[in-house]
């Protein structure tokens, strides 16, 4: 991947002299940014432009190049893509429109587009993107004009769509961090998000690597990768909804993927999610600062009211407040006008005026070893402490960098003051309080994530050899009850006593050798809401009721299942699907009426061990029924997560059992027994 | 009021020669913003400053003043106070600080203070505040320097912190909006929000009001007034813990209030809470634009991704996205280069580059009746469009002028280009789709507010008389369960059959007579958590086992309620309390085992009605549990609701009940009982 970041030289192809051609503009960026390898330009009318030859091919560029960015009609991209194979090029940065994204007539343009990459070796990122930049070597290709404002940084941005992320390079330009690489994915037809995070995971240009992303692809992939990263990975995963989905598909072509999967997805594997933009950029400033490595919080303020506000976030974001040592206060105590300063944490200044006292209580406080970051808050008006202010900030930001720990400076002052602030240090500077405090909770979480790993043990006793069997042996769709019990069975996932009756007298068979009361149902899978469908007669207590209970199915049908009625307990639900992005996911969560009163449920990426199962448990708002209520015994937990965990392997070693459900599981003080079960077989596997 | 801000004479006194003097900087502020009244300056030292004479003692001063403006040492504050009553002055601002503040050995000076003010018929902003502005006449008497920089504007802030305030100046001039008037209320000794609040409602340069407030006066008083205010009123309320609340002391020394108590205040007046700056700038903004008067949204952008976020926020929002209007589609179409557009709403503008065409589209767009506002969403880099995307953006501001419906601007693009472009408009530019939609629904919601009326109607049969009785008989401190019985009955509330017992005879004879099963209690109020004291025998059901109940109860004292036992039912908590700021309270949640499952309840400010006390059901997440469940029949809400309404009545028929709790109230199919119940009398009531 670095071969695309790293050129030496570099060939834009498509430059007209036209004063709408974009190509030109891809030019100017790379001279913009002074990029300090070599230029080819070409263009099928030849010319020159600023100084540069139009060669009509590539094949004309008489040395050797090793990327091309093109930005070309989309017909006769195959044969631009030929050319630069021929001339031996091995990366190619793809700007132009007109695949998938126009809808499903296009795909044949891709595959050949494809094909030609397969032939020669070649690797490209888009279509349909805005083009890459390395900040550091002035490579820049977008088809859009930037400015060199954007300082060299440490934060790569990796964009599905180059409007977000043009806009991040300005808001980091904005606030003074700059960027390392930049690259707009388009299509991701060759490479996606995951190779270039794995790319930057290795790059020591970049720090933060931060992600806009409208669909994932390798999902699974980029877990494994990002698990791994000790720096930290910040993704925007936007398209939540229909209307979203509908333009994702018009706009860079991805399919979207269930929210809540993502949600678990990236939680397992360490990536920070944010939602919005203002919130990620937030994220990214907690990151520019020195990591925090602990839970204690000093604040000071020079404004009681903004002293209150990061008190607030920081208790919103379970932050400890230790009392300030003796020392500053007597320091404080010394320097104050009126005496009048009360000394808690959060600190107010209040009637301290002298601002070079300001930086030697930050200094004192943060120097401590029972302190871990300080949340620094500076005002000043009008022609007031302006040069004092911009010394205090600016020699703020160099101490950060001394000491290594955060502070998470607020400046509060006119827009220009805060121009002028950002641009004399390199510390992120915050403007409001509850922002810095969040940025640092970041920041601070960020050593505390918790990453799952996806070698968990396997559990005993699951057979996977009879589940081949069963599974070669169905058609596909809607399992066969009896047979999705024997899969479950040979999982060790416990189920209620169960017969099956293909006609009415082994119906009543098996309830008086089952023993009353008993419980029918329908064994026609296809009849999906059984109860709903008068599918299902609960509580049958004697052969009568049984015959009468048998012929009120029939008309479903022939054959039924004859269940034990089970004894009371808390209902759960147990199951999972495979997700297009991320594979097997498993899902719990309260069953049987609580299904209506939570509406929540746990989900993780597949296979799980049985700490994570306990979490996902605690995760629900329920869980606390388990302890048992009322005086009555607690419920065996123990025997719960065995069907979680169970469940999550089923799915992880058959993929081609696309959904699964056990609702109800019925948990007891001791053990517990799924009730019903229903899976959907893949077609074709 | 409008003598604060009208004056047309005002006198700054606390002028000194000395550079660090902060009467002076208030003189400059008036000088700044032109104040278009006259100008006195006194300090003891006299001499002159800015061309003003400084005379020595405000009775020097020849002619009469309407306005004072104060910064003196808090041990004169009193003296200067008096020759300003002497002088004719009815209205001062008082910006020292050094009291309550620093601790409760200021209260007396306070009381002094306020004592001066009655004698003289004065009124006061402050003490321990910045000053106030009024942008459209100058008046702005700050002890920290502003500038002229925010334009006069509809926004008028109110901060209980002056640094909180000023920084919300400074925002609203980056953001080009202005403001009215300014308040920073301090110790808010005379003056607090809430009349300010009353004041800017009428007051025709305001048509947005916000506070920052880290406590509330006279929040019932706040509530009434903002319940009939046709202009929006934001509150920043902070100061949520236990340290900021220590901070908030000695700051401007105020008490907080429960923050969920805070909620359901500003719910019932149609206050919008904001919970940081950024949100509190969001909803400024979104007021600053015409009133959307409907649902239906329209999103066009020029960048894909961002209208996938637009779109999202749409979602997330409750917006409808009716389909894009055919002659839209067909002037697009006919201008569109690659004649690649797909036509959604959110509608991605793609390879379409005449800008003059954006803004034609847009207004063809706002100009249907089917489309309440748009989100329009503009992009640019470089040198590239800057002049088109000026008169664009422009235009567009006049658009919605012309128009009187919003559009939620976007602009993308570098720092510079974005100062520039908010400079060229009077509506509000924003750097976020999600804080543009954000924005238009909180427009859009204050429409649709629910505004609960004080003036509810009174059940029937609750009788007052009786109450007043029992409570006059009462002592201070947990009320005898037989008493609060008696109370509850008169205010028709249903409770369980139940009879005191002082000895074993009774309570054997009480048992018989109700019929087993039986419960009994301990009837004394002081032994608070009576299941844990092990207060309470359930299920007695014979005369034995009540002996063997009475013998173990009595350890806790003698007397005893014999209860009968309930049938089963959905059990409820109803109960309330005197909130120091809002007054009454009633509380409902799921009881029983779901009051630790749930961990959540409605609360709203007393008296309701039965509609409002049917919402704080519905707001219940169990509530679902009411309909019935597993084929039970549903339950008697209308009874549940009864009890809701007439504990909100008692106690605000009666504040000195501080608390109250009836805890079980058990809900059958037909009616509910209130199984156990407890309540606290006020000292000195």
């Amino acid at each position: 991947m670095n071969t695309f970041f790293d050129a030496k030289s570099v060939v834009v192809v498509g430059v007209s002299d036209s004063p709408l051609n974009l190509g030109r503009t891809m030019v100017l960026n790379l001279l913009e940014f002074r990029y300090t390898g070599t230029i080819y330009v070409v263009g099928p009318k030849g010319g020159a432009f600023l100084g540069h030859k139009i060669y009509p091919r590539v094949k004309d560029i008489p040395e050797p190049v090793e990327l091309a960015a093109i930005l070309v009609p989309a017909a006769v991209v195959p044969e631009v893509l030929r050319e630069c194979g021929e001339k031996g090029i091995r990366r190619v940065v793809l700007e132009s429109g007109g695949f998938r994204e126009l809808g499903p007539d296009r795909i044949g343009l891709e595959e050949e587009v494809l094909g030609v990459l397969e032939q020669y070796g070649m690797r490209m990122i888009g279509p349909n993107g805005l083009g890459i930049m390395n900040r550091w070597n002035g490579l820049a290709v977008p088809f859009m004009p930037f400015k060199a404002e954007a300082a060299p940084g440490r934060v790569a941005v990796i964009a599905q769509s180059g409007g977000v992320g043009a806009m991040m390079i300005n808001m980091l330009a904005t606030e003074n961090l700059g960027f390392s690489k930049f690259a707009s994915i388009g299509n991701k037809l060759d490479v996606n998000e995951t190779d270039l995070v794995d790319y930057l995971i290795g790059d020591e240009q970049t720090g933060v690597i931060y992600c806009y992303l409208e669909g994932i692809t390798e999902g699974r992939r980029l877990m494994e990768i990002a698990g791994l990263s000790s720096k930290p990975i910040v993704i925007h995963k936007s398209n939540l909804g229909q209307s979203g989905a509908m333009i994702a598909r018009s706009h860079s072509a991805s399919l979207s993927s269930d929210d809540q999967v993502v949600d678990a997805a990236f939680c397992q594997c360490g990536v920070m999610r944010s939602r919005e933009q203002r919130e990620t950029l937030e994220i990214i400033k907690g990151f520019s600062l020195p990591r925090m490595r602990g839970n204690r919080l000093a604040i000071i303020a020079r404004s009681g009211g903004h002293a209150v506000l990061a008190a607030d976030a920081a208790e919103e974001n379970g932050f400890l407040l230790p009392p300030f040592p003796l020392e500053v206060i007597k320091e404080v105590r010394e320097h104050s006008r009126a005496k009048v300063i009360e000394f808690h944490n959060p600190l107010d200044l209040g009637d301290l005026f002298d601002l070079s006292l300001y930086r030697t209580l930050a200094e004192m406080t943060l120097s401590r070893e029972d302190i871990d970051g300080v949340i620094f808050i500076h005002n000043y008006q009008g022609d007031m402490d302006v040069d004092a202010s911009h010394r205090l900030i600016a020699s703020l930001g160099e101490f950060v960098e001394e000491i290594r720990k955060p502070i998470g400076i607020c400046v509060f002052t006119t827009d220009d003051e805060l121009r002028l602030n950002r641009k004399a240090t390199r510390v992120p500077l915050f403007t409001d309080p509850k922002e810095a405090v969040r940025a640092l909770a970041r920041n601070r979480d960020f050593g505390r994530r918790h990453i799952l790993p996806f070698a968990v043990s396997r559990p005993e006793q699951m057979d996977r050899h009879r589940v081949r069997l069963e599974l070669e042996a169905a058609l596909p769709g809607m399992l066969l009850p009896e047979r999705l019990a024997s899969i479950l069975t040979a999982y060790g996932i416990p189920l209620i006593v169960w017969q099956l009756a293909k006609d009415e007298s082994e119906a009543m068979h098996h309830a008086r050798s089952l023993g009353f009361p008993v419980v029918l149902k329908t064994a026609h899978p296809e009849v999906i809401h059984k109860s709903d469908a008068g599918g299902v007669v609960l509580e049958i207590s004697d052969e009568k009721a049984a015959g009468a209970a048998y012929l009120s199915l029939k008309r479903l049908g022939p054959r039924v299942l004859v269940q034990k009625m089970s004894k009371p307990g808390l209902e759960w639900l147990v199951g999972g699907r495979q997700d297009p992005n991320f594979g097997p996911v498993v899902v719990v969560g309260l069953g049987g009426i609580y299904v209506e009163v939570f509406r929540e449920t746990a989900i993780r990426i597949a296979p799980i061990d049985y700490e994570e199962a306990h979490r996902m448990v605690d995760e629900c708002r329920g869980s606390v029924l388990l302890r048992g209520v009322r005086g009555q015994s607690p419920l065996d937990l123990q025997a719960l997560l065995e069907v979680i965990v169970r469940v999550s392997w089923l799915l992880s070693d058959f993929p081609e059992i696309r959904e699964l459900d056990l609702n109800p599981v019925r948990l007891f003080s001791a053990g517990c027994l799924a009730l019903d079960w229903r899976a959907v077989l893949a077609a074709g596997s």
